[in-house]
């Protein structure tokens, strides 16, 4: 059994919750047997955003096929 | 005075304020004098949970009884 | 273009995000250009606070004006 | 010449070299010029394995074709 | 469901894997539900033992009782 | 032979040295075969003190009776 | 909007800048939409070049695609 | 004698000691007695610039008047 | 309730904790409100002292004012 | 008494323990009196070996004559 | 002018201040040119001394002869 | 097969690749089988120096002799 993990950074306007929640949202609709998933990074993006961006970097880790 | 650090991981399904404040109630039903608590680790359990399970390993420091 | 970086503490009984917000808003009261903010901790304060204070450590970039 | 870096978790029930040899295999089985590979972390799983499971998380670097 | 983590240093004169085995052991002989341990950090001492003696400094996880 | 951390914060109005004995006389009145500490981080408390309180987190590291 | 990261290493006989466009370069060949790198690390491979190779491993960052 | 120490994000189309020198050449217009300066991180950005903007995060040490 | 913190080093020909005072009396002769320091890093001057010159890079928590 | 540390990369086709080995068996060629060797880093240099090459940087603390 | 870093350990019964200069005494004693130290941890051992040992581990850095 | 690492400053008026090839060609110079350097720290001096000397801390790895 091995796993493998990416890294992705999620968004959203709503807080650390939901942009984790968008990062697994795109793991799982992409990647089968996603496993766990750990936060590396958080931080907002003000500047460039219409609003407060939060962002949560994370590294999901999912089950290869044999 | 001195004190005393433990490590514990709450768990909720509701987001990492929930988990966090799972382990800051288990640590006040078993230790007296909870100080504060350091955030060390945040995750999501995706494989063996119902649904998403939101992680939160925190430090807690208490102080010692003379 | 130079950006300058400084480190705040929010503070919130709501929560991380609301704890965020917090420092985010100061910084945005004070500081012209603010561009985007890093987490570097979380905690919560349980014994000098009414109840629990949560906390994010936060650093601030914004544009330095000519 | 570049090379690309991926991260893979090998498991086995027969301890950190074999675990590490694992993900190696895997890596060789799907990539053309596997060059070097580093430990990240070692850690033993026990509640959801028959037996102890040894874990090696490795990154993997390989040169990429032009 | 809460964990908490302890930190024990298992020691061999056989090997890393026969280190991190002395800890765990010592864990399952005194701690009910052991779920997964990290490796922290590797060493072998030479001066005050008799021959090599490998040291693993493992983390060890278990789920704490309602 | 297995050694077992734990981590204490010694204080004292006197400095760091007293400050990190401060929290080896505790472990040594609780634990037995203390063998060693490590440093893990210093600082000194204002606002709640009378006056500065040197601080001393310690991982202090004893010997696991059979 | 979710980014993903991945990590190249870049060569380049010239120095380190030219050794992070090199990464940047097959980064812009083979993905859209790349929005920043972050340097990881620097370093001279000197024992199997012809001369001395800089390298930078460098994490590339580029929004997906929905 | 006291040092204050800031931090600052230089930026230039040419690379990172021009990037480290946009930082330096802004500490020393604003600050008296600039003594050494420390590089924490570099990057490049892709996005939002005309071209590659290399980026170099600093900290500026310098002697605080008495 | 909203922390700023600052990075000073101080310095003294006596030793750690004198140097570590040195930077907290210059952060309280123009800071109000100064709560706790955080020790990041220790050294010593030789080359450029008359004498060792104990060197004590400290973070100062400060409260801002509304 | 004072130890000094130095850092050595050991190898072996045989796995980590032999690879540690390795390092310790020439560090005890050439200093006397080592104390303890902390392992830094484990890796596998596949590229360039005939075989897999397993590697143990650690650093020897041994302790310096008067 | 080319700097070299070597890590020494100091130890003294009469705390870290004595213990950091116990290293750079020792370093001064055999290099020429000594610059200024780090400090990296610091520890007590007790199991295998008579009284409480302080220990500064540091790196010396000395500027090598043409 | 062993190697060896030891840790260099290079220092130059011209910038972060010439300081790393001024401690590269130091290492050249007086040690047989270097084979690859890392880039620990970049930082530039500024106080005790005509003009700006950036200056590269690098780990020099070389191969042992039998």
């Amino acid at each position: 059994m091995v796993f493998k993990k990416v890294t992705l950074v999620g968004t959203s306007p709503d807080g650390f919750d939901a942009a984790t929640d968008d990062a697994i949202d795109r793991a799982q609709d992409t990647l089968e047997n996603v496993q766990w998933i750990e936060v590396d990074e958080l931080g907002v993006e003000v500047a460039t955003a219409d609003d407060r961006e939060y962002q949560a970097e994370v590294t999901v880790a999912f089950e290869l096929q044999d």
